[in-house]
């Protein structure tokens, strides 16, 4: 992992980063135009045997979104582009391979937002639809068309039945549910259903309040968290962010995560007025957590400080794991994407040519993390995954991590 | 309405209001202890004809919630009651008597949040069930238990099918979508699709741009956006907010509005280390504008200012009328009923009994929006329907309107 620096940090309540480490954040200056993309499967547990594959899903992505970029697709969709190609690997937990829930079903969520027309699409506990995103991406554009017959305004979040029926009615082929399941999502289901019906004839002999006390010291399920998600820059300087979930293992059916909602699964915002950066953000984890805390919003809001990763690093220490909304929660477990953009004349005194600074950073309270990132220029992906420091507990620290590039005459 | 001051305003990019209208504001004490509770009926529409059911209704949603407080409860269950007695008439889009969609179902969204333990518990597209606003308590109550069995994260939004299975197994009972329909919702649903369907015929020769276009002019729909709410303040000083809705007529079936979405339907915050104030907040409105501007947490925020009409007007201004999230909308249509309390022990300087002041606002830029308000000291609640003045233009004018009244020794 060349281009990015590790600034790992142990969540202490008074914990800043050092100069020097800030310093070397700032100090990677990857030459490229055309954009940038920046990819995400999951915030959770990836073990070591199947880290190959994470890696080489989240390479993929990297590559359908610049091929998007390189033939002047916008940011919207190379950002659709990545999140299809995350959502179609049977190791992620999004579309094909998504976790079953109780009845064993599956059931995703996914959410979309334009940095540009800061508009949003939405689907929440979709069944039979290979690729979510491509529902959220459909309803965004087709609310971006303006009102319905008759006055109606148009819906920007759909869910079950109604979402599959308005996905098949504007082009988006059904997929029978029982070929989105996998080998691994069928046999993790009844793994866990065992453990559940163990679970709870244990705590069939006890009162109601320690079985629930018990229970949640039980495991942290932080191994089945892993959401998928992009952000991207295109080169007219657009951000567009995207998120794609299976949900939580053994959901109750009808469970909408953060992937559906509005300002905690993505968030996008081109620079205005009084935004100096363009930012975009995708996140992973507990969606409860994520919902509650509003993350991906309050993250983006963040990165209008002048320190991107001193603002990051406060905002998930702050705003997250000791957020006074999750006040009753032992390990608070999520991750975040984060992309953000400035226009940088000074970078280039001599010429006339325009360049923007872009800042890349993620940041995860879960064990691990497994992102990869691309610009156009470049010839492939670099795809990593980050791990909390050895010792840390998950939920209750956090890793952080992220590189600089530059977008050379892309802005106007 | 002797109680509540009318600062109604034109929108205008420099509006503010004067002073004198902010003192009128400030100038009304009513003596009451234990508790206070504000309702609405809805932003939208609100015929004369019907003013008086309307009244009626929250009246009675305002003595529920009395009731409930005089007997010593916390501003949760003095909140669900409220919401209760307001989904139960057949006047309100919420509940029985919901608007139908589509199909010809009902499919209802409700929220609740606790500024207590910043909890919070929604349902979207919900059907069969004769209150929604009990499942999304019921979900919050469940939520703060803890975990479930092996260690499973409870839910805090469900939908459709499993929302309704969910409530139905945790003691809700069901209840045949026909008998929520009443005879209005009904017709009102016939004359719609006849609308509909002769819009469409209509737009049918010319092309798809000019037939969104034109359907945009010829209504503005907000004779169909009477959700409900109400916010309560209790006798210990905790806030608590909700929200139910029927939906826009005629919706898609599976679309889910503000009123099931964190942070744009209900808001509730006690006061605490960074917050001066208790705030609470209910919407009403098109869900779309209120789900992309978030404006039931972005109104919580603004009441953190000194000047609690002030920070209202300009939040409804410049966060939801003039929102960089809007721009491309002609007509952005809502409303919403605000609480919030602080102490203010100076009132009383020659005892020990210690008071707070609580400050209530409603705001909309529908043609009008009916609230009732009452305290536990009160005989019987006020009730009033604003209306923008004459001439102005709903979705780009908006009318603000409040009272002010003291609660004696409720603070800890």
């Amino acid at each position: 992992m060349e281009s990015s620096i590790n600034c790992a940090e142990e969540q202490q309540p008074s914990s800043v980063t050092t100069n020097s480490q800030q310093e070397a954040c700032r100090s990677q200056m990857l030459k490229c135009s055309g954009g940038f993309v920046l990819v995400h499967a999951g915030a959770g547990y990836h073990s070591e045997s199947k880290a190959k594959e994470y890696k080489h899903v989240c390479k993929r992505a990297c590559q359908r979104a610049v091929d998007q970029l390189r033939a002047g697709a916008l940011a919207m969709e190379a950002v659709t582009a990545a999140l299809v190609e995350l959502e179609d690997s049977p190791f992620t937990n999004a579309g094909m391979g998504s976790n079953l829930n109780l009845s064993g079903e599956i059931e995703c969520d996914a959410s979309i937002m334009d940095g540009k027309s800061l508009h949003f699409g939405a689907v929440g506990a979709i069944s039979g639809i290979k690729n979510p995103v491509l529902v959220a991406n459909c309803l965004l554009i087709e609310a971006q068309k303006g009102k319905l017959s008759a006055g109606r305004i148009p819906p920007c979040f759909l869910v079950g039945r109604g979402a599959h029926d308005w996905a098949v009615s504007h082009g988006i082929p059904p997929c029978p549910s029982e070929n989105m399941a996998t080998k691994f999502s069928l046999s993790a289901y009844k793994r866990n259903k065992r453990k559940m019906e163990l679970a709870e004839k244990m705590d069939a002999g006890q009162n109601q309040t320690k079985k629930r006390r018990q229970s949640s010291e039980n495991e942290n399920g932080s191994g089945c968290l892993d959401t998928v998600g992009a952000v991207v820059i295109d080169s007219e300087g657009n951000v567009a962010a995207a998120v794609s979930s299976g949900g939580l293992a053994m959901k109750h059916p009808g469970r909408v995560g953060q992937a559906a909602h509005y300002g905690c699964g993505c968030w996008a915002e081109n620079s205005f007025n009084m935004n100096s950066y363009s930012t975009a953000v995708s996140t992973s984890g507990c969606g409860e957590h994520l919902i509650r805390t509003m993350l991906a919003r309050e993250c983006s809001a963040a990165m209008q400080s002048e320190d991107a990763h001193q603002a990051l690093l406060e905002a998930m220490q702050n705003k997250f794991i000791s957020s006074p909304f999750l006040a009753s929660e032992d390990r608070v477990l999520g991750g975040v994407i984060v992309l953000r953009c400035c226009r940088n004349v000074e970078a280039q005194p001599s010429s006339n040519v325009q360049s923007a600074m872009v800042e890349f950073l993620w940041s995860h309270t879960t064990e691990s993390m497994c992102v990869g990132y691309m610009s156009a220029l470049d010839s492939k992906a670099k795809t990593h995954i980050s791990r909390l420091p050895p010792g840390t507990v998950p939920g209750q620290s956090l890793a952080i991590e992220g590189g600089v590039c530059r977008l050379m005459g892309v802005l106007d």
